[in-house]
């Protein structure tokens, strides 16, 4: 039903741009904010036909802002399938990111909830401020404090716009709003350090993407950081940290070394301690199917490394 | 207090984006849409503290749209002063846009209506969509049924917004609702074509940029239709629209023909004829001292061309 209402707003625009947002919602994609966001909202006893609408804008806003990152980023694969911008041009893919942007905007309005809307607008200035930073700071200032910061504005904060707006449509949400918060939090930051976990982890088949593909590009994520501190002079990390520098064999012996070292299990044990914290805020929460539900789902992002 | 309002939803965002967004409103622009929003409330007794809110979404959402616009027109000046794109990467500029595009749905979800909301995004979606058609149709099969179609999407739409959001935040909206939006279609309609009819009749520096650009860049604007009606065997024009040959020599003779012939004087006159649509729809709203305004603004519309 999600999905459905995902392609629902789309009526009587033009072709093409059905057809990208086609292309983009065909590509797979776990959905796993629209399933917290349901999850929630369930376990709270909001009415289901808002939490769809609900979930459907939120995944909307998270492909709008996907397509404007690989358009930034010049990636050409996603999923292991070809980004929008790989086959349109600038122009055309900078304005399919916006129009998807005002598909979820209307759902969002949909769900009929003025509190739910300014927690969108908020969530989409966060993400965006949070992109502006990165661009303007340099990779090699990048410490573990920076890096959380960076993570809770790129992905945390969407899994808490999914838990708390779904609280906010649901009766009692003031009891239930700050445990909400807390466990998208958690699954949030635990999700990212996972996937960037899984960047350096990862079969290139699986994952969608080159190994290690952050690094290539510049961008210091949690097993670097935590590389860095256990071998503060590795000469190879220092040269390619340093900019000047990005030689293949270089990047492979870096990127082999951080595989080999303990950064990758204590990248790991620090997403479990976020997991372990989501938990603990499903405690606060009603014990229902859902709850033991997005237990689960909390265990599974975890999982989701070996 | 617009101006105010525009910059309180910067607080605790990155500096280089606080001083984007701090260049783009101070550039200077009419306030046009702002004003018909404050004009249309007061009219209609809504709070002035939300119309305030209202006035300032308008134009942030408004300023996100030019922001993209000049990126993916590759524009270096508006209003006679340098572009975001000409000054910043094609990817902070596509953020920023994105970033005023979440400060407008903040303000917008400010004003408490989900109404509103929902305007906004469908006027969002509304803008885009005229967009993208306009990028995948050929110019050459411009019409003028195709231009007013664009025009409606890419002006009129937004001072349909202004006008009904306004409306909306009002006492006794339905009444007032369907004049509302005859006036904001009709004086939207008009701006745009004054502002095509100025393309060909201003001075670079009244209109802060070269003559006739839409024409340079292949964009067939009203004066031009009606040209080409006029003149359906001009041998320059049609070498023009067949979009091989941009030479220089011939454009200049192009446009030279345009501004002499008919072609301008017949767009005023639709454009007036807009504005006495817009006149006779004010006539079914209160007689108020605003009501008098924005009989004044609809005059001054027009009145821009001379």
């Amino acid at each position: 039903m999600v999905e459905a209402r995902m392609r629902s707003v789309t009526n009587g625009h033009h072709p093409d741009l059905i057809a990208a947002l086609d292309h983009l919602l065909s590509s797979g994609g776990k959905r796993v904010r629209p399933a917290v966001a349901l999850l929630t909202g369930e376990m709270l006893g909001a009415e289901p036909e808002k939490l769809i609408t609900l979930s459907a804008a939120i995944e909307l806003l998270h492909t709008a802002t996907l397509v404007h990152d690989d358009l930034i980023d010049g990636a050409y694969l996603r999923r292991g399938i070809p980004t929008l911008n790989s086959q349109w041009t600038p122009a055309a893919t900078v304005l399919t990111g916006d129009y998807i942007f005002a598909c979820a905007a209307q759902l969002a309005a949909d769900t009929g909830s003025v509190e739910v809307m300014q927690k969108f607008a908020e969530t989409l200035a966060i993400i965006v401020n949070g992109e502006i930073k990165q661009m303007f700071s340099s990779p090699a200032k990048d410490s573990r404090l920076d890096y959380m910061e960076r993570i809770n504005a790129k992905t945390a904060s969407m899994f808490v716009l999914a838990t708390t707006a779904a609280a906010m449509l649901s009766p009692n949400s003031e009891q239930s709003f700050n445990a909400a918060s807390r466990y998208g939090y958690g699954i949030g930051m635990a999700f990212q350090i996972i996937d960037d976990v899984l960047d350096f982890t990862g079969k290139q088949d699986t994952i969608g993407k080159p190994v290690a593909s952050d690094l290539r590009q510049g961008l210091i994520t949690l097993p670097t950081i935590y590389y860095l501190e256990m071998h503060p002079d590795d000469p190879d990390l220092r040269v390619l940290l340093s900019g000047v520098n990005f030689n293949n064999d270089r990047i492979a012996r870096v990127i082999q070394s951080i595989q080999e070292s303990n950064a990758i299990q204590a990248s790991v044990d620090e997403a479990k301690e976020f997991i372990r914290q989501a938990l603990s805020a499903l405690n606060d929460l009603p014990a229902t199917p859902e709850r033991q539900a997005l237990e689960e789902l909390a265990i599974y992002i975890i999982d989701r490394h070996r």
